[in-house]
């Protein structure tokens, strides 16, 4: 077993599993989450509940504020998309796309990741998302770990950016989140945020309930959250 | 001429030379100060005089507050070095070396770019600082460069970094300066601000002051700072 990694955790369904990845692989795990500017604090919260839970070496909330800009409604008074099905999701880059949202969560991550004596850092991201995000991709994660690596320690290859989601539908996601989570699959999902719109419970109708709704679906298992939200 | 430059802007004597070299190559300039829980204030308000003097389409000073970590006596009660002489500076990475600083202020940069629609942007790193700043050198903005481009814009190349002093030795960045600031050199070099321990017009001592004061010595050219030093 490995010795330390650090995890980027927003709470949702999919940094909460890969928490659960990088602690059957790594004997001390670090979380740290991120309040940059948008609309609710309820991630924050649910983020806090879970590693409880879950148990890690530490758990750092870091306050951003409204560092980055631009249109997105998840840093913006712009309207949230809302969709009845799967099959009216836009295609493209959707609405919500926060230019440079991933860059900053893993620039910051190397710092904490150096002050820590980490190397190995994971992330949630997925490129089965279907939502256009650029950095969401193994592309941008390659250049990334890259870029890390030199500007903090000289190299191409030091720190090492896991992504045990990248090319998982959400339905495998939901799997791999139940082989790991065992027994706590349905306390800790039940405690995880994932929509857009800040509800509880999730709202149904945005891009983030639309995708994850059918990936509990088609994994044939029910989410926890669908009884917080009478569906 | 190009169109639209966005110039990651200290105050200090490298980023107003880099603010020189754009203002010449291209006809909409933007500028961006960091505020990232620095020791001192003066770095912001140098920024806000010279941007003021030499003229700029935007000038956004961003506060990150303490959101990088370190031992850096830049963002931290540890002490400065001080030294005498250019000979008795520490080899290797100097303690001033705040880990990811120019990952984030690249990252950051990119948000800012894409929202006013910006692909050239300027940073005055030199590898010729002899301070084993891992993110001051040619590899690392190559990379850096790759990572924004793809976590923004889902390609390589989109953005392109600029570095006008990557390769050139302070004494050579100082004649570049008066290339480039003219008749304004003496009065614009007198408003920036380069010393690590905040004193206007430079301590003589820090690692920063050592390096400048050498530069324009081997330049054969008067620091304009010299005289509000009393040197």
């Amino acid at each position: 077993m490995d010795k330390k990694a650090l995890v980027i955790f927003s709470g949702g369904q999919d940094s909460t599993t890969c928490l659960a990845v990088a602690k059957a692989k790594f004997k001390e795990v670090h979380a740290i989450t991120f309040e940059y500017g948008q609309r609710h604090e309820i991630e924050i919260t649910c983020s806090e509940k879970i590693v409880k839970a879950m148990g890690v070496a530490s758990h750092e909330v870091i306050k951003l504020g409204k560092i980055l800009k631009g249109t997105s409604p998840l840093i913006s008074d712009n309207k949230l998309g809302k969709y009845d099905s799967p099959e009216e999701l836009p295609t493209g880059v959707e609405p919500t796309f926060v230019a440079g949202r991933n860059i900053l969560f893993l620039t910051i991550a190397s710092n904490r990741a150096h002050v820590l004596g980490v190397t190995d850092i994971f992330t949630g991201v997925c490129q089965e998302d279907f939502a256009g995000y650029w950095d969401c991709r193994q592309d941008f994660i390659n250049e990334m770990q890259k870029a890390i690596s030199q500007g903090i320690h000289g190299n191409n290859d030091e720190f090492t950016i896991h992504t045990p989601l990248m090319d998982l539908t959400k339905a495998e996601s939901v799997i791999l989140a139940k082989d790991y989570l065992k027994d706590d699959f349905e306390s800790v999902m039940g405690m995880t945020h994932t929509c857009y719109d800040g509800t509880f419970g999730g709202c149904g109708k945005c891009h983030a309930c639309v995708l994850r709704d059918r990936g509990f679906e088609e994994a044939g298992i029910d989410d926890p959250l669908w009884k917080i939200r009478k569906r």
